[in-house]
């Protein structure tokens, strides 16, 4: 162990992996799905469908083993790794990109809380490179996901009953990536995070997590389970996030994936490792913003004597994107390996969150300050920093957002008794006078 | 004269008639030009083209004869009565009202500068207010806009050759609002800012500004002008602004609106004017979205247990976006007001960049701001903030970038020998030490 | 009516006579208290008493008189008049010019509540300009301030307690401009806020104002006004802000000035007042820094080939603190003419909150960019910016903390039913749906 | 080698080793100079006269020894255990350890360029912990020091000519740390940074390193060397900077450490370490801030009805400050392990610079942001916030600031031919193109 920041071989070797891939497929992921938007008819999901053949190429390249850890039979190493991935897909490209790390954060919950029994259900299919399954972690529901678990909140609105053998489940859900499937009829394996109602004292210790294959789905009456429509977004336009009802849906009593008491800790668990991967996606904005602009500024002069590069004004803006970037980098590759050494603690938690924040936020204003730069050519959407801004508009309010959750999740860290603000950089305190005493 | 911050009863009764135009007429602008959009075969340009009878309204309303001073024949006031007028089209919408606007800047140059039998000439149609006539001001360039005046720089590249009694204009434009018309036939004025080369010692000398009619086009050839391509726009989607050529397009030698050593002044004054407008845009933004926010804060609970204007995250934000839009509208009155007092002093002129700067930015900043709070909500396209943002993130790079040209302008200001600082709020400066004297 | 920025006669005539005060007497005011504080056996509070001289000049220009509006006697003006005076000292010095301002800021409440009988026994000694009597606001507490009227929370902690014809005063107050007079047995005239206690049903109801004079403390035993000691502070190193306790002070029934029920409303409206002349102060601030930092730039070329001003980077900073400084002063203005018009209305108050709010923290701002920009010679005390950056610190602090109560305040008033955002511009809002009626 | 942030075994030992000298030796540092500075009589350099023993106390506890690497007989490591060091100094106290530091620096050009000779002459006395010398790097100029090195520049203003056996140096300099020597008779060493005239074609090339003792001061004449004053400075208030001049001042031949054409490149280096080091002054600064915001928002009330933790306004800043204060640590670790594999790469000096700047203008604004939080009572120099911002904004204006020399280097590193962003991360960067080849 030592302070080091050099990726090891297996490090670099899942890099270059990822690089490749994207270089292939993900290059032209957007003119691929804007051209399916173009066709006559075009329906807004068609874009998503278009995508298809890139989320196969995937998983047939590893992508979707590699978000299950070694243990169950997949290629995944830590959340370091993960971000090394996350980091290179986003450089290149959002929407196709977002669809395969969705089915990542579908499978988190059953890798984090599964059973042997339950790994060995629902797993297999992930694991076989031929097969391209999607999964989804269906949480977000249209009333709002920031309160989810507060004392005197409205709780989760989507309620399971059992009923015998079975759970009934019945709500609506919005956002959750990949969660209508190619064909709106649901992922092949979801997440479902829900309430049983009166199972426990208040609302978090109610909510669970149900697995919902599309097997189940078919076993019910088609009304069961119904995409009521596709939000237009305002970016990542070719991913998968239907606003969906459960009604009177049945599966299983051994779906059960994390019983009311466990439930919420395996969302939180969740959500904190998947925060750390917005961090990199967030670096993956910035790399691409500021290998732009700064091939821009090293070739433009907008009628001048002299290249942008050597305009300070605009040399400026190109420092704070890379200062931004690098820090982000930084801060998030430590939170991941923080995670990765203790994943249950607040002190990796509260650095996870740290990343998300900073990066999201980063992400935002590098690329408003790259089109501050390049200035009004950048209006046009010849140039791609505007579809880019738009895409990662996304990163601050989504997966938490950061005025809402993500902050107030550092807040009841910051205010548990014991805090200590430097554990997960140094270990747990103790305090100066005990070293004194060595001397 | 004193302190005052009352509008006049004409000021209110302008403000009314545009609040009301607005409330008729621009609020459903965007349906009409998404529906537009969304025919099967459309054309970018559509969008523009849907919304023609919106800008034959305008005309009606005389919101055309507006942006012509009374001296003119018009019923123009101050930049400030503008601004007003201004704020109030763009808190409903943006395209067509800068379709609106651009015929007003495309007018300025000859407002200004015009002879009386230039007057005589090119301003009736305009304030007939039955025809709906478009007019256009045609500066900028694909190589940049922002370095046109530079020693040392490649200037202007649309040239002007005088031969005998006309000149023989040639190059290329883009960007200018309105300048393609209707039809891709041109404005039915246009006043055209080239080069006639050699007429002076520098690029900034030899600047010129040529007014050209959609009845100089037809006079010509078909192949003299020429809509190369409407570049598709990140935002203001229903807006005309196109790459377009000149090739030997020859108009009378008495269309010279402003000759070598005139020109550039002209254009700067032009710009100036317009940069207190673009502030008065930013805050029409700011309104809109500080509107639909507090409405949301107001009301959503998200799950919890309290509304969302109780949390301090939320409300701090609201309040960013208040207090930026009161201090851009405070600026941008005093920039204008000072404008209208002295129009070709510096010190209006250092006030109009400012208040461009502060409120464009600001803009942005709090649209950006409206998402963050409002959260995953605003990505839908279902909500307005997403494409406002699109919408207002042209303010700081258009009508001169906010880094290039507008900082640059405020520079020179201030290296300017004798510049003093406060002379637009308190007038030229006498010592202090002279008022002791009075002692 | 209309919207105008000139000042009228009057207010160039008051704004010269500052000026020219503040020529004269400030300019060496801090040589004077640092001298002052270098003597050997120098104690804090010496730096104040050095300042003598220079608040009876003031008194003598009237600085006093022009703080009592001219229906009491006073030459006075409106808030708008106040805050170009408060400009002017705050653009020469701070401390001094504080110690003027702080008496003003005492006299307010009486001035806003007092009846014609207190009026007259009160005020007298302020309308002679040859005498020069401190007054002082004391409302602050050690224990804080920002929550004194919250549900659930301590309140004041000074209590008065009627006593047959007597009021007895006990508590310890901190902070209170002028409270300790010039030689620590307090101010010639004090506003005491305090809590009658179970005088109404929650702390706010109980807040009441009591005036307490010099010669009121004289009647009383010596330890029943005692100050405690002089917080040394980071800045404003000449204000007198003593910690001090009074211990069963009795006054006259006759001294109460705002009943409870009466007493928080007048504390309000006194700092919301003040809180626009915190906004002229920032603008003097910044004033201070552009003119040094503009001087310095257009001299200096450190080492290299042309003055800093070339530089971009050091012309993007001086361009951020004049638009910030333009923007300040046009939104105060605009504060303090609302209240002029509606002294009592919240669409003014919300003003007023947010001159304060901007101009102080862009004040500090500024003069961190003022160092950034001057480089490490703005490190020596030779150079005014450190000692500016210390004076302009407390803005955002005193007068109620930006984060605390004056956010909150602006948070009540958009929580209020009916609030119209832009009343304090237009007017009360009639919805647009009445205009159209009128076509 | 593999992405990892834990300390190794004698990094965590090195830790706290400096953690306990400042424990023991930094804690009480400030009560001892400002004490000497109460004093009757006192001078401004009676402070840093003060922390001689501390000082002392360093050189025993081996400091000074871990600032030489092991290879030339000193305990150092790489960049980034001095980087763990300087946090914990900086998160206890600031001047002392500047002093400390600033002998370090003083060394490193010796360090870098010096061959085995001169090692052997000069770094003895700095390998005995028993003896306390001060070394000094003797840099920057009283006209300025950030273009010291451009075409057109007047360059460095210190010059050396040779004569004979000698060099003749004559020149003023400011600031350098330690340069004075406890008795204004100069540092036990000191690196004089200078320019031989005529050595080369611009003045880059003449730049050289010459080393001056205090012996050599004592061989020469009293006036060839000068105290011309103690710069009274904002913070870092017991740090010894003064203005000192050469007035032919003659040292041996050999003194020459590197010589035109090889002296602007070691001092480029020397202050690319010191950057990183920089980095971590400001986390240090920004531990003592989070620290002292956070105790403070668990106890207090102010008045009202929960702690302030439960703000979300001021836990919102706790926030900001804690993140800002993880990603500087982060970079500049990173920063500093880039510095150790390679020391002279750009992609290395990168990321020193970016470290810097992040750091050193997060830590002023964390300073004012727990300012703003704690509200009042932070402006009582009882509590340690305001004297923490007079030491905390020198980080970006020192050791070249940040507007100038700092971002004009990343903005060189840019233009450089070749310029890969991400070689510090991952290597220099084969083309994906390439890694396609290998499917
Ligand atoms: C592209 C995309 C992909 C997504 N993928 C998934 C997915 O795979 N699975 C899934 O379940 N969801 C997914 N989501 C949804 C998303 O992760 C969450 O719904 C979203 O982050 C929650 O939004 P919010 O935090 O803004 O909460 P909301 O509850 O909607 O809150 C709205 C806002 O109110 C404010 N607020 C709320 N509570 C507080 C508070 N206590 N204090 C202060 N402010 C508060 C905040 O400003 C917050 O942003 C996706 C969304 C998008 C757009
Ligand atoms: C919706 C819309 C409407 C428009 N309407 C019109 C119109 O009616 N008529 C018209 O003529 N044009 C119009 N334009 C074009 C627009 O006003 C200008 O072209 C544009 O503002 C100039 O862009 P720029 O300043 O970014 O200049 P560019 O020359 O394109 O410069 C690009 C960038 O380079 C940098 N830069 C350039 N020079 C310097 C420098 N010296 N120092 C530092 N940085 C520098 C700046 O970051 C600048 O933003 C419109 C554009 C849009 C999008
Ligand atoms: C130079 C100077 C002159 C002064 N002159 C006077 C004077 O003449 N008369 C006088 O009476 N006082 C005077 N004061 C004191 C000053 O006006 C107030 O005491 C001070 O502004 C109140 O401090 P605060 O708002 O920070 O409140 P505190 O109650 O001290 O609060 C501290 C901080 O806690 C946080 N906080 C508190 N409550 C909340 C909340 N509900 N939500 C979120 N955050 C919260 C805020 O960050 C706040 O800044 C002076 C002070 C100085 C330094
Ligand atoms: C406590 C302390 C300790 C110090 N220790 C040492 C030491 O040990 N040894 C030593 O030699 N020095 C030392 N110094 C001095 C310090 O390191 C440098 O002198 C200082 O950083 C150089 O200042 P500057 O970069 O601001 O340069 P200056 O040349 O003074 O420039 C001033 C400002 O002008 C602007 N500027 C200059 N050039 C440009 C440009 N080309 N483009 C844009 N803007 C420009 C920048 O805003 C810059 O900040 C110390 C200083 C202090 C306060
Ligand atoms: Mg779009
Ligand atoms: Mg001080």
């Amino acid at each position: 162990n030592m302070v080091d920041f050099n990726l090891s071989p297996t490090q670099q070797a899942i890099r270059s992996a990822a690089r490749s891939f994207a270089a292939t497929h993900l290059k032209t992921a957007r003119s691929i799905y804007e051209a399916a938007a173009a066709k006559p008819d075009a329906r807004w999901e068609d874009r998503f469908r278009s995508t298809k053949p890139i989320y196969e190429a995937a998983a047939q390249a590893g992508l979707i083993k590699a978000q299950i850890p070694q243990a169950l039979g997949g290629t995944g190493g830590g959340l370091i790794d993960a971000a090394i991935v996350v980091e290179e897909l986003y450089a290149v490209e959002t929407s196709a990109s977002l669809t395969i790390l969705g089915a990542g954060l579908g499978l988190l919950p059953l890798i984090i809380a599964g059973t042997p029994d339950l790994h060995e259900r629902f797993l297999k299919p992930f694991l076989d490179g031929q097969k391209a399954p999607l999964a989804s972690l269906v949480f977000s529901e249209p009333a709002g996901s920031a309160n989810y678990a507060d004392v005197g909140g409205s709780g989760l609105g989507t309620v399971a009953v059992q009923e015998g053998e079975e759970f009934v489940i019945s709500g609506e859900k919005i956002w959750a990536t990949d969660s209508g499937g190619w064909d709106d009829r649901g992922a092949d394996f979801s997440c479902v995070c829900c309430r049983v109602k009166d199972s426990g004292p208040d609302m978090r210790s109610q909510v669970a997590i149900i697995i919902v294959t599309r097997s189940d789905i078919e076993a019910n009456e088609a009304s069961a389970f119904t995409v009521l429509s596709h939000p237009q977004t305002v970016g990542h336009t070719a991913v998968n996030g239907p606003h969906i009802r459960y009604k009177n849906l049945r599966v299983p009593k051994s779906n059960m994936l994390a019983p009311p008491g466990k439930g919420a800790d395996v969302i939180d668990l969740t959500f904190t490792a998947s925060a750390a991967l917005v961090g990199a996606m967030g670096i993956g904005v910035m790399r691409q913003v500021f290998e732009h602009a700064l091939a821009w500024a090293k070739t433009e002069k907008r009628g001048g004597n002299e290249v942008m590069l050597k305009k300070q004004s605009v040399s400026d803006l190109l420092i704070k994107i890379k200062i931004r970037c690098e820090a982000a980098r930084a801060l998030t590759w430590k939170a991941a390996c923080a995670f990765d050494m203790k994943p249950e603690s607040a002190a990796a938690a509260e650095l996870c969150y740290a990343a998300k924040i900073l990066s999201s936020e980063s992400a935002v204003e590098s690329v408003m300050d790259g089109i501050s730069l390049i200035g009004v050519s950048a209006y046009s959407r010849a140039h791609p920093l505007g579809d880019l801004l738009q895409d990662a508009m996304v990163l601050p309010i989504f997966d938490g957002g950061n005025v809402g959750v993500r902050r107030r999740q550092i807040e009841s860290i910051f205010a548990m008794p014991g805090y200590d603000p430097w554990e997960a950089t140094f270990g747990k305190a103790s305090p100066p006078s005990a070293l004194n005493g060595t001397h």
